[in-house]
Protein backbone atom coordinates (compact mmCIF):
# COMPACT_ATOMS: atom_id res chain seq x y z
CA UNK A 1 0.00 0.00 0.00
CA UNK A 2 1.60 3.36 -1.22
CA UNK A 3 2.11 6.14 1.43
CA UNK A 4 -0.55 9.54 1.30
CA UNK A 5 2.93 11.12 -0.36
CA UNK A 6 3.86 8.29 -2.85
CA UNK A 7 0.22 8.26 -3.97
CA UNK A 8 0.20 12.09 -4.65
CA UNK A 9 3.54 11.64 -6.04
CA UNK A 10 2.74 9.26 -8.62
CA UNK A 11 -0.96 11.14 -9.44
CA UNK A 12 1.68 14.18 -10.07
CA UNK A 13 3.54 12.55 -12.24
CA UNK A 14 0.23 11.05 -13.81
CA UNK A 15 -1.16 14.03 -14.86
CA UNK A 16 2.39 15.47 -16.33
CA UNK A 17 2.29 12.12 -18.55
CA UNK A 18 -1.24 12.59 -19.39
CA UNK A 19 -0.86 16.72 -20.57
CA UNK A 20 2.27 15.88 -22.64
CA UNK A 21 0.52 12.69 -24.43
CA UNK A 22 -2.88 14.92 -25.08
CA UNK A 23 -0.48 17.57 -26.47
CA UNK A 24 1.59 14.74 -28.65
CA UNK A 25 -2.45 13.98 -29.97
CA UNK A 26 -2.85 17.75 -30.92
CA UNK A 27 -4.55 19.73 -27.75
CA UNK A 28 -3.61 23.17 -27.94
CA UNK A 29 -3.70 25.10 -24.38
CA UNK A 30 -1.54 27.15 -22.33
CA UNK A 31 -0.48 25.15 -19.63
CA UNK A 32 -0.30 27.07 -16.05
CA UNK A 33 -2.55 25.37 -13.45
CA UNK A 34 -1.95 22.39 -15.66
CA UNK A 35 -0.15 19.29 -13.80
CA UNK A 36 0.35 21.19 -10.44
CA UNK A 37 3.49 20.58 -8.52
CA UNK A 38 5.67 19.84 -11.66
CA UNK A 39 8.10 21.72 -12.70
CA UNK A 40 7.56 23.39 -16.41
CA UNK A 41 10.03 24.87 -18.61
CA UNK A 42 10.77 26.96 -21.54
CA UNK A 43 12.13 25.61 -24.88
CA UNK A 44 14.61 26.89 -27.31
CA UNK A 45 16.17 25.14 -30.31
CA UNK A 46 18.96 26.39 -32.62
CA UNK A 47 20.99 24.94 -35.18
CA UNK A 48 24.36 23.63 -33.61
CA UNK A 49 26.57 26.29 -35.05
CA UNK A 50 24.51 28.99 -32.54
CA UNK A 51 24.25 26.50 -29.57
CA UNK A 52 27.62 28.43 -28.03
CA UNK A 53 26.52 31.40 -28.09
CA UNK A 54 23.00 30.76 -26.26
CA UNK A 55 24.29 28.75 -23.54
CA UNK A 56 26.93 31.47 -23.32
CA UNK A 57 24.05 34.37 -23.60
CA UNK A 58 22.10 32.03 -20.75
CA UNK A 59 25.06 32.03 -18.57
CA UNK A 60 25.50 35.61 -18.34
CA UNK A 61 21.47 36.63 -18.10
CA UNK A 62 20.73 33.28 -15.51
CA UNK A 63 17.53 35.29 -13.80
CA UNK A 64 15.59 35.03 -17.15
CA UNK A 65 17.90 31.94 -18.98
CA UNK A 66 17.77 29.48 -16.24
CA UNK A 67 19.36 26.74 -18.44
CA UNK A 68 17.67 22.97 -16.40
CA UNK A 69 18.80 20.85 -19.69
CA UNK A 70 20.74 21.07 -22.72
CA UNK A 71 19.82 18.22 -25.41
CA UNK A 72 22.82 17.52 -28.08
CA UNK A 73 22.17 17.61 -31.62
CA UNK A 74 20.37 13.83 -32.87
CA UNK A 75 18.36 13.79 -29.52
CA UNK A 76 14.76 15.01 -28.78
CA UNK A 77 15.00 13.09 -25.31
CA UNK A 78 15.26 14.56 -21.75
CA UNK A 79 16.36 13.76 -18.44
CA UNK A 80 13.53 15.56 -17.07
CA UNK A 81 10.67 13.35 -18.40
CA UNK A 82 11.15 9.98 -19.33
CA UNK A 83 9.62 9.04 -22.06
CA UNK A 84 9.08 12.45 -23.89
CA UNK A 85 9.49 13.29 -27.17
CA UNK A 86 10.23 17.88 -27.62
CA UNK A 87 9.31 17.90 -31.21
CA UNK A 88 5.46 16.91 -29.93
CA UNK A 89 4.87 17.01 -26.75
CA UNK A 90 4.79 20.48 -26.11
CA UNK A 91 1.09 22.37 -26.94
CA UNK A 92 2.47 24.58 -29.35
CA UNK A 93 5.58 25.68 -31.21
CA UNK A 94 6.89 28.69 -32.89
CA UNK A 95 8.88 28.93 -35.89
CA UNK A 96 11.21 31.91 -36.35
CA UNK A 97 13.32 32.82 -39.59
CA UNK A 98 15.74 35.73 -39.91
CA UNK A 99 14.67 36.86 -36.44
CA UNK A 100 10.96 36.98 -37.68
CA UNK A 101 7.74 34.71 -36.45
CA UNK A 102 7.61 32.51 -39.67
CA UNK A 103 4.54 30.57 -37.91
CA UNK A 104 3.26 28.00 -35.59
CA UNK A 105 2.43 24.47 -35.34
CA UNK A 106 1.50 21.96 -32.83
CA UNK A 107 3.71 19.31 -34.23
CA UNK A 108 7.66 20.28 -34.29
CA UNK A 109 8.87 16.77 -36.18
CA UNK A 110 8.99 18.30 -39.62
CA UNK A 111 10.73 21.30 -38.25
CA UNK A 112 13.69 19.10 -36.87
CA UNK A 113 13.93 16.54 -39.71
CA UNK A 114 14.49 20.00 -41.96
CA UNK A 115 17.32 20.63 -39.49
CA UNK A 116 18.74 17.91 -38.10
CA UNK A 117 21.50 19.69 -35.97
CA UNK A 118 19.24 21.24 -33.95
CA UNK A 119 20.58 21.50 -30.18
CA UNK A 120 17.64 22.27 -27.60
CA UNK A 121 17.48 24.14 -24.24
CA UNK A 122 15.18 23.56 -21.92
CA UNK A 123 15.06 26.63 -19.34
CA UNK A 124 12.59 27.34 -16.18
CA UNK A 125 9.79 29.01 -15.99
CA UNK A 126 7.66 30.54 -13.08
CA UNK A 127 4.80 28.51 -13.63
CA UNK A 128 7.07 25.99 -11.36
CA UNK A 129 6.48 28.13 -7.65
CA UNK A 130 2.84 29.09 -9.05
CA UNK A 131 1.37 26.22 -6.87
CA UNK A 132 3.52 27.03 -3.92
CA UNK A 133 2.21 30.99 -4.40
CA UNK A 134 -1.59 29.45 -4.12
CA UNK A 135 -0.64 27.00 -1.28
CA UNK A 136 0.19 29.97 0.80
CA UNK A 137 -3.25 31.76 -0.26
CA UNK A 138 -2.31 34.27 -3.46
CA UNK A 139 -4.30 34.04 -6.16
CA UNK A 140 -2.30 33.63 -9.37
CA UNK A 141 -4.81 35.93 -11.53
CA UNK A 142 -4.65 34.27 -14.66
CA UNK A 143 -5.13 30.78 -13.61
CA UNK A 144 -8.22 32.02 -11.51
CA UNK A 145 -9.07 33.56 -14.98
CA UNK A 146 -8.51 30.44 -16.87
CA UNK A 147 -6.05 32.59 -19.50
CA UNK A 148 -2.46 33.22 -20.67
CA UNK A 149 -0.22 35.40 -18.18
CA UNK A 150 0.88 38.40 -19.32
CA UNK A 151 4.29 38.95 -20.41
CA UNK A 152 5.95 42.41 -21.49
CA UNK A 153 9.12 43.15 -23.58
CA UNK A 154 10.89 45.79 -21.72
CA UNK A 155 13.81 48.52 -22.14
CA UNK A 156 15.94 46.81 -19.99
CA UNK A 157 19.07 45.11 -22.49
CA UNK A 158 20.51 42.24 -21.07
CA UNK A 159 24.81 41.63 -21.64
CA UNK A 160 25.08 40.10 -24.53
CA UNK A 161 27.19 37.13 -25.63
CA UNK A 162 28.60 36.60 -29.13
CA UNK A 163 26.13 37.28 -31.70
CA UNK A 164 23.31 37.20 -29.29
CA UNK A 165 21.33 40.01 -27.95
CA UNK A 166 17.97 41.46 -26.68
CA UNK A 167 16.12 42.71 -24.19
CA UNK A 168 14.64 41.58 -20.80
CA UNK A 169 10.82 39.83 -21.23
CA UNK A 170 8.91 39.53 -17.98
CA UNK A 171 5.97 38.40 -16.76
CA UNK A 172 3.33 39.79 -15.03
CA UNK A 173 1.45 38.87 -11.68
CA UNK A 174 -1.32 41.04 -9.59
CA UNK A 175 -0.50 40.78 -6.01
CA UNK A 176 -2.11 42.20 -2.83
CA UNK A 177 -0.21 45.03 -1.43
CA UNK A 178 -0.07 43.33 1.94
CA UNK A 179 1.48 39.88 0.25
CA UNK A 180 4.09 41.24 -1.61
CA UNK A 181 6.76 40.47 0.61
CA UNK A 182 5.32 36.81 1.14
CA UNK A 183 5.67 36.76 -2.78
CA UNK A 184 8.98 37.80 -2.89
CA UNK A 185 9.99 35.35 -0.10
CA UNK A 186 8.32 32.33 -1.76
CA UNK A 187 9.65 32.65 -5.47
CA UNK A 188 13.00 33.72 -4.27
CA UNK A 189 13.46 30.42 -2.85
CA UNK A 190 13.52 29.07 -6.45
CA UNK A 191 16.51 30.53 -7.90
CA UNK A 192 16.33 27.95 -10.83
CA UNK A 193 12.95 28.70 -12.49
CA UNK A 194 13.82 33.11 -12.16
CA UNK A 195 13.70 33.23 -8.82
CA UNK A 196 12.82 36.34 -6.78
CA UNK A 197 10.63 39.44 -9.02
CA UNK A 198 13.40 41.57 -11.12
CA UNK A 199 10.70 44.77 -10.21
CA UNK A 200 7.62 45.60 -8.09
CA UNK A 201 5.17 48.00 -9.26
CA UNK A 202 5.78 51.46 -11.44
CA UNK A 203 5.85 49.44 -15.07
CA UNK A 204 6.59 52.70 -16.70
CA UNK A 205 9.90 52.10 -15.46
CA UNK A 206 10.83 49.38 -17.51
CA UNK A 207 8.91 50.71 -20.40
CA UNK A 208 5.84 48.88 -20.16
CA UNK A 209 3.03 51.81 -21.49
CA UNK A 210 -0.06 49.83 -21.02
CA UNK A 211 -0.52 46.74 -18.96
CA UNK A 212 -3.75 46.15 -20.67
CA UNK A 213 -1.87 45.08 -23.74
CA UNK A 214 0.75 42.44 -23.40
CA UNK A 215 3.31 41.46 -25.84
CA UNK A 216 2.74 38.09 -24.94
CA UNK A 217 -0.09 36.34 -23.15
CA UNK A 218 -3.60 37.38 -22.16
CA UNK A 219 -4.31 40.51 -20.04
CA UNK A 220 -5.39 40.20 -16.43
CA UNK A 221 -7.65 41.92 -13.90
CA UNK A 222 -5.35 44.07 -11.15
CA UNK A 223 -7.98 44.44 -8.59
CA UNK A 224 -7.60 47.92 -6.06
CA UNK A 225 -5.09 47.63 -3.24
CA UNK A 226 -2.67 45.03 -5.99
CA UNK A 227 0.39 45.86 -7.50
CA UNK A 228 2.25 44.43 -10.18
CA UNK A 229 4.69 42.11 -9.70
CA UNK A 230 7.30 41.60 -12.56
CA UNK A 231 9.45 38.13 -12.97
CA UNK A 232 11.97 37.60 -15.23
CA UNK A 233 10.56 35.83 -18.18
CA UNK A 234 11.74 32.57 -20.22
CA UNK A 235 10.82 34.05 -23.43
CA UNK A 236 13.53 36.32 -22.77
CA UNK A 237 15.27 33.93 -25.48
CA UNK A 238 12.80 34.60 -28.25
CA UNK A 239 13.44 38.24 -27.36
CA UNK A 240 17.06 37.34 -28.70
CA UNK A 241 15.91 35.62 -31.33
CA UNK A 242 13.77 38.73 -32.67
CA UNK A 243 16.85 41.46 -31.89
CA UNK A 244 19.40 39.17 -33.31
CA UNK A 245 18.11 38.05 -36.46
CA UNK A 246 18.93 34.90 -35.76
CA UNK A 247 18.38 32.36 -38.84
CA UNK A 248 16.25 29.59 -37.60
CA UNK A 249 14.90 28.83 -34.35
CA UNK A 250 12.37 26.74 -32.95
CA UNK A 251 10.44 27.46 -29.70
CA UNK A 252 7.42 27.48 -27.26
CA UNK A 253 4.85 29.43 -27.44
CA UNK A 254 4.33 31.70 -24.87
CA UNK A 255 2.44 30.46 -22.23
CA UNK A 256 2.32 26.90 -23.58
CA UNK A 257 4.97 24.76 -21.96
CA UNK A 258 7.10 21.66 -21.65
CA UNK A 259 5.51 19.97 -18.19
CA UNK A 260 8.18 18.00 -17.03
CA UNK A 261 8.35 14.84 -14.24
CA UNK A 262 10.48 16.91 -12.22
CA UNK A 263 8.85 18.13 -8.84
CA UNK A 264 8.89 21.95 -8.14
CA UNK A 265 10.49 20.93 -4.72
CA UNK A 266 13.67 20.13 -6.80
CA UNK A 267 14.49 23.30 -7.53
CA UNK A 268 13.77 24.52 -4.14
CA UNK A 269 16.82 25.70 -2.13
CA UNK B 1 31.94 62.16 3.84
CA UNK B 2 31.09 58.58 3.96
CA UNK B 3 28.82 56.18 5.77
CA UNK B 4 29.96 53.19 7.51
CA UNK B 5 28.51 51.33 5.44
CA UNK B 6 30.54 52.54 2.34
CA UNK B 7 33.34 52.95 3.87
CA UNK B 8 33.51 49.17 4.86
CA UNK B 9 32.44 48.31 0.67
CA UNK B 10 35.47 50.64 0.39
CA UNK B 11 37.78 49.11 2.52
CA UNK B 12 36.65 45.13 0.88
CA UNK B 13 37.43 46.51 -2.72
CA UNK B 14 40.59 47.70 -1.57
CA UNK B 15 41.65 44.35 0.26
CA UNK B 16 40.54 42.53 -2.79
CA UNK B 17 42.62 44.54 -5.52
CA UNK B 18 45.66 44.54 -3.15
CA UNK B 19 45.49 41.32 -3.14
CA UNK B 20 45.23 40.40 -6.60
CA UNK B 21 48.20 42.73 -6.70
CA UNK B 22 50.51 41.16 -4.37
CA UNK B 23 49.87 37.91 -6.37
CA UNK B 24 50.63 39.70 -9.44
CA UNK B 25 53.90 40.63 -7.72
CA UNK B 26 54.42 36.72 -7.07
CA UNK B 27 53.09 36.04 -3.86
CA UNK B 28 51.73 32.58 -3.30
CA UNK B 29 49.06 32.02 -0.56
CA UNK B 30 45.90 29.96 0.07
CA UNK B 31 42.88 32.71 0.01
CA UNK B 32 40.40 31.73 2.35
CA UNK B 33 39.98 34.61 4.65
CA UNK B 34 41.63 36.89 2.69
CA UNK B 35 38.90 40.07 1.33
CA UNK B 36 36.89 38.60 3.81
CA UNK B 37 33.21 39.55 1.80
CA UNK B 38 34.03 39.31 -1.01
CA UNK B 39 33.24 36.23 -3.78
CA UNK B 40 36.22 34.12 -4.50
CA UNK B 41 36.29 31.69 -7.61
CA UNK B 42 37.56 29.02 -9.49
CA UNK B 43 39.42 29.04 -12.49
CA UNK B 44 39.98 26.79 -15.37
CA UNK B 45 41.16 27.91 -19.05
CA UNK B 46 40.74 25.20 -21.96
CA UNK B 47 41.25 25.21 -25.85
CA UNK B 48 37.95 26.68 -27.69
CA UNK B 49 37.62 23.68 -29.03
CA UNK B 50 36.78 22.25 -25.51
CA UNK B 51 34.91 25.33 -24.41
CA UNK B 52 31.43 23.62 -25.30
CA UNK B 53 31.97 20.47 -23.73
CA UNK B 54 32.94 22.46 -20.15
CA UNK B 55 29.90 24.78 -20.55
CA UNK B 56 27.56 21.64 -20.54
CA UNK B 57 29.35 19.43 -18.16
CA UNK B 58 29.03 22.58 -15.73
CA UNK B 59 25.21 23.38 -16.62
CA UNK B 60 24.60 19.80 -15.80
CA UNK B 61 26.59 19.55 -12.47
CA UNK B 62 25.60 22.97 -11.53
CA UNK B 63 26.67 22.12 -7.43
CA UNK B 64 30.04 21.73 -7.94
CA UNK B 65 30.69 23.32 -11.31
CA UNK B 66 28.29 27.17 -10.90
CA UNK B 67 29.51 29.41 -13.71
CA UNK B 68 30.21 33.11 -12.43
CA UNK B 69 31.65 33.88 -15.80
CA UNK B 70 32.81 32.99 -19.28
CA UNK B 71 35.94 34.93 -20.58
CA UNK B 72 36.13 34.27 -24.08
CA UNK B 73 39.87 34.03 -26.09
CA UNK B 74 41.87 36.76 -26.78
CA UNK B 75 40.49 38.03 -22.97
CA UNK B 76 41.98 38.05 -20.14
CA UNK B 77 39.49 40.58 -17.63
CA UNK B 78 36.34 39.63 -16.33
CA UNK B 79 33.35 41.49 -15.77
CA UNK B 80 33.75 40.48 -11.86
CA UNK B 81 36.96 42.70 -11.24
CA UNK B 82 38.13 45.49 -13.11
CA UNK B 83 41.58 45.79 -14.14
CA UNK B 84 41.87 42.23 -13.06
CA UNK B 85 44.16 39.96 -15.08
CA UNK B 86 42.94 36.62 -15.27
CA UNK B 87 47.23 35.26 -16.03
CA UNK B 88 48.73 36.82 -13.37
CA UNK B 89 45.99 37.70 -10.57
CA UNK B 90 46.13 34.40 -8.61
CA UNK B 91 48.49 33.22 -6.41
CA UNK B 92 49.70 30.00 -7.65
CA UNK B 93 48.20 27.91 -11.14
CA UNK B 94 48.23 24.16 -12.17
CA UNK B 95 49.07 23.71 -15.81
CA UNK B 96 48.00 20.21 -17.12
CA UNK B 97 48.90 18.08 -20.48
CA UNK B 98 47.14 15.12 -21.35
CA UNK B 99 44.83 15.02 -17.80
CA UNK B 100 48.49 14.99 -15.80
CA UNK B 101 49.50 17.72 -13.92
CA UNK B 102 52.36 19.11 -15.39
CA UNK B 103 53.24 22.30 -13.30
CA UNK B 104 53.02 24.53 -11.25
CA UNK B 105 53.72 28.31 -11.57
CA UNK B 106 52.83 31.84 -10.58
CA UNK B 107 52.20 33.62 -13.61
CA UNK B 108 50.68 32.04 -16.70
CA UNK B 109 51.34 34.85 -18.82
CA UNK B 110 54.01 32.15 -20.88
CA UNK B 111 50.61 29.79 -20.96
CA UNK B 112 48.02 32.08 -22.65
CA UNK B 113 50.59 33.42 -25.31
CA UNK B 114 51.60 29.20 -25.74
CA UNK B 115 47.96 28.94 -26.62
CA UNK B 116 46.14 31.82 -27.43
CA UNK B 117 42.49 30.26 -27.88
CA UNK B 118 42.07 29.60 -24.48
CA UNK B 119 38.51 30.12 -23.19
CA UNK B 120 38.42 30.89 -19.21
CA UNK B 121 35.75 29.72 -16.82
CA UNK B 122 35.19 31.27 -13.12
CA UNK B 123 33.35 29.04 -11.37
CA UNK B 124 32.08 29.95 -7.53
CA UNK B 125 33.52 28.87 -4.28
CA UNK B 126 32.44 27.84 -1.29
CA UNK B 127 34.82 30.57 0.75
CA UNK B 128 32.26 33.11 -0.26
CA UNK B 129 29.78 31.63 2.18
CA UNK B 130 32.96 31.30 5.10
CA UNK B 131 32.37 34.91 6.41
CA UNK B 132 28.33 34.48 6.84
CA UNK B 133 29.69 31.18 8.81
CA UNK B 134 32.20 33.05 10.83
CA UNK B 135 29.41 35.99 11.46
CA UNK B 136 27.01 33.40 12.92
CA UNK B 137 29.71 31.84 15.07
CA UNK B 138 30.76 28.58 13.43
CA UNK B 139 34.98 28.64 13.23
CA UNK B 140 35.79 27.85 9.92
CA UNK B 141 39.13 25.51 10.77
CA UNK B 142 40.98 25.68 8.16
CA UNK B 143 40.73 29.74 8.48
CA UNK B 144 41.42 29.22 12.23
CA UNK B 145 44.76 26.90 11.57
CA UNK B 146 45.64 29.29 9.17
CA UNK B 147 46.29 26.48 6.33
CA UNK B 148 44.46 25.68 3.27
CA UNK B 149 40.84 23.26 3.23
CA UNK B 150 40.91 19.82 2.59
CA UNK B 151 39.67 18.69 -0.25
CA UNK B 152 38.56 14.86 -1.27
CA UNK B 153 38.36 13.28 -4.67
CA UNK B 154 35.05 11.22 -3.99
CA UNK B 155 33.56 8.23 -5.89
CA UNK B 156 30.07 9.94 -6.81
CA UNK B 157 30.68 10.56 -10.55
CA UNK B 158 29.07 13.20 -12.49
CA UNK B 159 26.81 13.60 -15.36
CA UNK B 160 28.96 13.75 -18.28
CA UNK B 161 28.51 15.94 -21.21
CA UNK B 162 30.72 15.41 -24.52
CA UNK B 163 34.08 13.96 -24.16
CA UNK B 164 33.78 15.14 -20.51
CA UNK B 165 33.45 12.90 -17.23
CA UNK B 166 34.75 12.80 -14.30
CA UNK B 167 34.22 12.58 -10.40
CA UNK B 168 33.19 14.99 -7.54
CA UNK B 169 35.41 16.65 -5.57
CA UNK B 170 34.52 18.11 -2.24
CA UNK B 171 35.57 20.33 0.35
CA UNK B 172 35.13 19.51 4.21
CA UNK B 173 34.82 21.67 7.45
CA UNK B 174 34.13 20.34 10.79
CA UNK B 175 30.77 21.53 12.50
CA UNK B 176 29.68 21.52 15.83
CA UNK B 177 26.79 18.84 15.60
CA UNK B 178 24.10 20.95 17.33
CA UNK B 179 25.32 24.00 14.66
CA UNK B 180 25.26 21.49 11.85
CA UNK B 181 21.66 22.96 10.29
CA UNK B 182 22.74 26.68 10.65
CA UNK B 183 25.52 25.71 8.50
CA UNK B 184 23.25 23.69 5.98
CA UNK B 185 20.63 27.13 6.13
CA UNK B 186 23.42 29.71 5.76
CA UNK B 187 25.46 28.26 3.22
CA UNK B 188 21.91 26.67 1.37
CA UNK B 189 21.19 30.90 0.82
CA UNK B 190 24.29 30.81 -1.67
CA UNK B 191 23.12 28.24 -4.28
CA UNK B 192 25.69 30.29 -6.96
CA UNK B 193 28.92 28.80 -4.61
CA UNK B 194 27.78 25.42 -4.05
CA UNK B 195 25.02 26.53 -1.53
CA UNK B 196 24.11 23.58 0.98
CA UNK B 197 26.37 20.67 2.04
CA UNK B 198 26.08 17.57 -0.27
CA UNK B 199 26.78 15.18 2.53
CA UNK B 200 26.98 15.77 6.52
CA UNK B 201 29.44 12.53 8.72
CA UNK B 202 29.86 9.40 7.05
CA UNK B 203 33.01 10.12 4.98
CA UNK B 204 33.39 6.44 3.84
CA UNK B 205 30.20 6.55 1.86
CA UNK B 206 31.59 9.05 -0.01
CA UNK B 207 34.59 6.79 -0.72
CA UNK B 208 36.74 9.17 1.33
CA UNK B 209 39.16 6.63 3.47
CA UNK B 210 41.41 9.05 5.69
CA UNK B 211 39.85 12.81 6.32
CA UNK B 212 43.64 12.96 7.57
CA UNK B 213 44.50 12.60 4.11
CA UNK B 214 42.95 14.98 1.93
CA UNK B 215 43.53 14.96 -1.47
CA UNK B 216 44.37 18.72 -1.99
CA UNK B 217 44.53 21.08 0.55
CA UNK B 218 45.66 20.13 3.80
CA UNK B 219 44.22 17.90 7.00
CA UNK B 220 42.14 19.68 9.61
CA UNK B 221 41.59 18.92 13.49
CA UNK B 222 38.08 17.55 13.49
CA UNK B 223 37.53 18.83 17.65
CA UNK B 224 34.79 16.01 20.14
CA UNK B 225 31.50 16.86 19.22
CA UNK B 226 32.36 18.08 15.70
CA UNK B 227 30.61 16.24 12.32
CA UNK B 228 32.58 16.39 8.58
CA UNK B 229 30.30 18.07 6.64
CA UNK B 230 30.93 18.58 2.82
CA UNK B 231 30.06 20.41 -0.13
CA UNK B 232 30.69 20.65 -4.27
CA UNK B 233 34.01 22.31 -5.12
CA UNK B 234 35.20 23.91 -7.76
CA UNK B 235 38.21 21.57 -7.78
CA UNK B 236 35.69 19.47 -9.64
CA UNK B 237 36.77 20.42 -13.03
CA UNK B 238 40.26 19.71 -12.67
CA UNK B 239 39.08 16.22 -11.73
CA UNK B 240 37.22 16.06 -15.01
CA UNK B 241 40.85 17.35 -16.40
CA UNK B 242 42.16 13.99 -15.39
CA UNK B 243 39.47 11.91 -16.12
CA UNK B 244 39.31 12.51 -19.27
CA UNK B 245 42.17 13.05 -20.61
CA UNK B 246 41.77 16.68 -21.91
CA UNK B 247 45.15 17.55 -23.31
CA UNK B 248 45.53 21.32 -22.06
CA UNK B 249 44.54 23.01 -19.26
CA UNK B 250 45.57 25.82 -16.76
CA UNK B 251 43.49 26.07 -13.78
CA UNK B 252 43.99 27.52 -10.28
CA UNK B 253 45.90 25.57 -7.45
CA UNK B 254 43.21 24.13 -5.47
CA UNK B 255 42.57 26.62 -2.40
CA UNK B 256 44.56 29.30 -4.44
CA UNK B 257 41.47 31.17 -5.59
CA UNK B 258 40.99 34.35 -7.61
CA UNK B 259 39.65 37.01 -5.51
CA UNK B 260 36.96 39.15 -7.22
CA UNK B 261 35.54 43.02 -6.81
CA UNK B 262 31.95 41.23 -5.89
CA UNK B 263 30.26 41.38 -2.52
CA UNK B 264 29.58 37.54 -1.40
CA UNK B 265 25.89 39.28 -0.82
CA UNK B 266 25.12 39.26 -4.64
CA UNK B 267 25.27 35.70 -4.38
CA UNK B 268 22.61 35.47 -1.40
CA UNK B 269 19.20 34.40 -2.45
Amino acid sequence: MNSPLEAARAAAIHAARAARARYRAGVVEPTAGRAPGMTQANMIALPREWAWDFLLYAQRNPKPCPVLDVIEAGSHATVLAEGADLRTDIPLYRVWRDGRLAGEVSDATALWAGQPDLVTFLIGCSFTFETPLQEAGIEVRHIAQGCNVPMYRTQRMRRPAGRLRGELVVSMRPVPADRVADAVSISGRFPSVHGAPVHVGDPAALGIADLARPDFGDPVEIHPGEVPVFWACGVTPQAAVMASGVPFAVTHAPGHMFITDVPDSTYHV
